[in-house]
């Protein structure tokens, strides 16, 4: 083993060049370390998987890479054990993990980073942390399609306003609006797994740019990491963050979608709507007004959109106008994109918790429903079946809406006489179209509100 | 044909509701025909394919459908030869087709909205539009890529520095640095045939938000217009924009690369670079300064990059907290769409045309590789096959430079005896990993930068 | 006046050192007279005013400077009849206008351009525009807090539920909730106040970027133009686009207190919140559901946030890692800040237009407030006074509203022996302090919710 | 002192009313306590404040005063000795310290929330908070105007080219360049300064969201607590977080500046530019290559743009469309307006100490300047002197300039006689127009580049 060391002192690691170490601060300002710890198990099995491929090309003989095996198993439960000691000196977790596994096996350790770079070391650390992340993120996302299906199927024939401008539109079921968002989620599965294939290329190998003069076998260690293909151009491989930005843009519409039900379970929590209850460990009270239950959870998600979204922002602005290849901006990739996972996985395990505590007050819902003359839509079809246009359908209900507004009732309250005064051709079957239940079930095409069909689309995810 | 008409005047399209009509400032403000117009084609595309479906399910007759039409072919006709007259007072493109429509044929055209809603229309041809531009944009990324690849081809063994942090790090090919280009476009492609599937999704027959009770047949109108399948929620179908949000963030992306690209043309064409020159139909000169050649399409196309990420932006606050379905918010999801996609392929359609008018110096490339040291990395690959570990070749380097630098010469410059001071085993087969096209060509596994591994890559795109 | 003329065609208007022209694409591309055109006559003002300065200091003869003022009046004539023909060719209205002005008044004209250059001249323009803007908007916005102070005084002690996490918390006054936002624009006000002393400097003088060998009065013309100072620095003046940048940053929190504002009028539209109705004139309806009544203009500002946001979101990526000193990107800084003002100028006017049409429903919102045990924060307020810790106090409620929702009755239903179980020391006063009116008329300190504040409140601002 | 205790356990904070204690992950989710205790101090501060007028104004006993200042003296010796045991379990840092001072000091602690809320409190923390952050901010961003200041007059009369479109333009000084940042931070401090003011406002008394019953007087506290004034709207008092926006769009400015200047120093330590050097201590080397040595101070800086653009795109987002008044997505408002902070304050820290210690390279500088036809425009200008209108003049020069690019020379090297093929009325003088020093010495007027003028500006930023 060598006396001199090149980590001895990372404000040393390129000294023989540098006049002058790097300050404090800027030590500080510089390191990574502190959140790139993060990585270090994904590092870890990076650079087993090379030095295998090393071993296997001949670049370091079989005792180095038994070595290597060694020292790392041992670091690895130094650091699962929390005993690993993290030095700011040594700037990121590449370094302080090199640095220990000399000092543990001296030469061979010096020898693991032949034929790569930190370049495209960093970049597979974060690829195999950010598959991992997204391969946790897609079960919770099943969880929540599941969940948002069973309280459809429960809920399936609960009939509440179906609101366009927050205004009443059209009776629907509570079911059917669960399973919109059991839509929506699912989709967001679809974006992961297409950000999934962009994001398991595997980069070791362009080392800091433009490849190595050793003959490494990268399909090997692509095999042997389980990533699908290697990265095709070496310069592209080290700058690029297009899956950091592709995940995080699929993060925030995960974000918008939990945004969206967050703002409704708000609504519904609200007093003068209450259409549900929260199960009280998602609500909190208040420090001044004993009276409160408050929907925090759901507020708060809503909230942490913004974060999201920030964080994506973030990402775009790093890149934009970047010249190749690596720069150290590069290093700002890592806390907004390790924040966002943070954030959708948090949020998406509460939610999946939430969700069978969510109590439907149908009363309430069905009371709404009755109030902003909802089944108007189907007096205008009942008359298009009567043989009126579609268009003067619309106005002659319309007609027919001011006058209920005038005489303070709904459209089913009116007696078939004046039902008759809109068009002769009214004839008491109309009723059963101006009922809620009616109105609800005739929709029962893929898509619509119908019970029956609430129970399909349920099951279909229930059964995935 | 009935008399009294919805059209007649769209301020009182829901007039027998409303004690006074919509205000000019409100009309102005509230109104998208101006922009949404240019939805037309595919709204009637999407009008017909309804009005088929509705003849074949029997809800109107095949003389509605053949008059509907007709009626439809003379908009066209007018739309396309500028004849058609849009008036604000109809608010948006549906209406005033519909309206006129309804001049042309009658009450035929009154029934054309049964079984319908502007919100699903609207989704609809937005939707058809999209994917209009996605085909466009992905022609023109996969000609950008074969720009890029013939470049490549021609300047396969053209030596240049590979930067990182700006600083000269290895040699490089031309030729390569082209191609990482054409992987970042090739992602860009992946991603938008990604966000084709999920756009490709009919959410006509969601009607307002809950469906219909017409017996209609979604499937139908899905196959006569291409889709792949229908949307299954008509709650989701009628508020989802999430298409939109996708495919500007995939445009961010685009503009993110090309971004990167512009720096680097802006940045090689600045005079102590000097690395192109690009052809002057793309560069304009000053209003003052006489001398001056400017880089104005790289530049420009550069600053538009804030333009996309703006619409991102825009698209994810429309869409963060809105209540289940459509509110008029939404309205605000097609200038930031339209003008993306705009952006997108103007710059795109330049960038090809441009990329063939570099013209490359090579002489000044080869002077600006052989001025950084570029080929110390080789020397320490040399010094760990002569059985040094890594990380004391490295050290054992930068001491080499630190010398050069004091003497004002490059490595290739020192002679064997200084050089073997370095370490006793150094001979004289070390000049060969000296020198430029030495360090590229020995990079030549997939991702390396050594010409013949550039032919293969380009040929390997020229040939897609 | 010279045979050959710069401007005979712009895509020779550096030609001598070009040797092919600008294609039709490129040019397309590149110009900006399509929407700088809108400058026109801020930018004729600013070169009035450097006219006039060159005459002054003797850099033009007097006969040049009344030529040039003669063919400016001409320009100005023919552009506001709309007579004026913008040329793609000449690329922006800089080029435009001085064209014309050489073909009226001949060599006169070609001397405008002594000492100064497009790039300072834009960044005048502009700043000229936007203090219009912003005197604009300020008047918009003071009209608005006064519509707010007279809604406020009509409904000073209309009692209304005040919400926290859309929970009832404490009755409030509804012209203390109008003041809130009287309070947001007043800050919006001080915001572009601030950004206009940053906007009014006047960069002309700093020419290309260096100044100008021309004894020119920068003084003199920034005293004609009505600017507060100059920009002491010419690299500075030329790129800085902060003071646009600004004016988006206080554009969007316009509209974020605007999406607010929305959001609210949204939900107290909702039948079963029910607390307002909006005149009908600022509603539309639907082409489906004929009972609707939308709040179009609330919902559409606040999605018109993030337009807002989005362009701040593009100035900032734009001007992101530039270098000193002007660059093409810079064009780009136009749209989204003419877009910005637009949106604003356009919000506020219909919301000036829109509050005195809020009709309030008092007893809905008076019921409302009875619901939600509102007063529970008085109860411990009396029980504090009576001698227990706050913190015990609270407690205890928080047991008597459980106890009333038990019952289904309000705190102030209890009886005084219920009361008594308590605190021993309850007596009969509590009863006036658990009245909606006891409530707020106790809470009359500054800021307060109290009748008497807000009168005092809102006439302070109507009186401003 | 009372048995019962709010705070036991704050999962039972609100216990009285709930049925079940909010569940361990929606604990963590929900708790701020390990990011706001960071305002622990501020607390501290506001609520002494709040107690001495309490106490002043009889609501609780001098006693109870004196014992609130000796619990909150220990409490702030435990924290700021790092024994304070922070609890998850009591949610945020306000909850924490109102238990250990109920703990130490028995009801006096429990009477301290008497006639105000957390609603408010917080407001509170961080307006104190936030008014330090800007104070320290102006600090630095003065101390770096002065360090560029201090540049600018040891360099003012070093020739540097200008740039437009990284184009050479014109010669400029580099002291001139130095004082465009010292503008921008300029520019930075008064927006700071303007963001004080109305974030030195006093949201305390405003309770929950209504005011209190008790006689505050809220001149009194604002008075202690060094407020400008009070928020003088309850509801907005506890709602408004402008100020935080405000903020961070202010540091958004501050870093866009930042990435501006961290562009020009990455660019000009690049090798073929060349024009500085940093001291070592700002960079770092290689791991891989040797010989490097990379700006990597700059580029995180240049980096960490991005960040608070996503912070300041975080904070509006989370804002847009929230009804009034406090809800629980506001804790989202902490993290990110921390971080902005930190960064910029690092950031400026770095900047200053790092501006000395670059090394200006004048010799690479000069030849650069001579290279670009730079002093063409000074050509055209002494043109005009000789009666060539401008226009005309800088169409003329443009035909020098390609002359001398096709004979490869500069237009100082052409001869008198070939001079006068441009024009017969060129003399000997027109050489003085032509070198570097004399066309940056006769741009002296206010803006201008000339070193007389650089000095000027440069001794009245060092003597602010």
């Amino acid at each position: 083993m060598s006396n001199k060391n090149q980590f001895d002192n990372k404000s040393q690691a390129w000294s023989a060049r540098f006049s002058e170490p790097v300050s404090d601060l800027v030590k500080r300002y510089t390191a990574s370390v502190f959140f790139d710890k993060r990585l270090a198990l994904f590092d870890i099995q990076g650079s087993l998987a090379h030095a295998e491929m090393l071993a296997h090309v001949g670049v370091i003989t079989s005792d180095d890479y038994a070595n290597i095996q060694k020292g790392m198993a041992q670091i690895t439960a130094e650091i699962q054990s929390g005993q690993f000691e993290w030095l700011l000196d040594l700037e990121d977790v590449h370094l302080n993990i090199e640095k220990r596994l000399v000092e543990l096996i001296g030469d061979a350790g010096k020898r693991l980073h032949t034929g790569r770079s930190r370049n495209d070391q960093v970049a597979t650390d974060i690829r195999l942390w950010l598959r991992n992340e997204i391969d946790h993120i897609i079960v919770l996302l099943k969880a929540l399609r599941k969940a948002l299906a069973t309280l459809a199927v429960k809920e399936h024939a609960t009939i509440m306003p179906g609101f366009t401008h927050l205004q009443v539109a059209q009776p629907i079921t509570f079911g059917h609006h669960m399973l919109a968002y059991a839509e929506m989620f699912g989709r967001d599965i679809e974006r992961l797994e297409d950000c999934r294939k962009r994001t398991n290329r595997l980069p070791l190998g362009a080392a800091a740019l433009a490849g190595t003069t050793w003959p490494i076998d990268r399909q090997r260690v692509a095999q042997t990491l389980g990533f699908d293909s290697v990265c095709v151009n070496s310069l592209d491989a080290v700058s690029d963050r297009d899956f950091a930005i592709e995940f995080v843009a699929a993060a925030s519409l995960i974000m918008m979608h939990i945004s969206r039900f967050s703002e409704e379970l708000v609504l519904w929590m609200s007093p003068r709507i209450g259409f549900i209850d929260l199960a009280d460990r998602f609500c909190t009270g208040s420090s001044i007004m004993p009276q409160k239950k408050n929907p925090d959870v759901p507020e708060l998600a809503r909230g942490k959109t913004g974060r999201v979204y920030g964080h994506l922002q973030a990402l775009l602005t790093l890149m934009k106008g970047q010249p190749l290849t690596y720069n150290k901006d590069n290093q700002e990739d890592k806390e907004g994109l390790f924040d966002s996972a943070d954030t959708i996985r948090d949020t998406l395990t509460i939610f999946v918790d939430m969700i069978p505590g969510i109590r439907v007050k149908k009363e309430r819902m069905e009371t709404a429903a009755k109030e902003g003359f909802s089944t108007a839509t189907d007096l205008a079809d009942y008359l298009v079946r009567k043989g009126m246009p579609f268009r003067d359908a619309h106005e002659t209900v319309a007609l027919a809406v001011r006058q209920c507004e005038e005489k303070g009732c709904d459209l089913a309250d009116l007696s078939l006489a004046e039902l008759q005064t809109l068009h002769p051709s009214i004839g008491e079957d109309v009723f059963q179209f101006l009922t809620l239940e009616g109105s609800v079930s005739a929709r029962k095409h893929i898509g619509g509100t119908a019970p029956e069909r609430v129970l399909i689309e349920a099951h279909s995810i229930l059964n995935e």
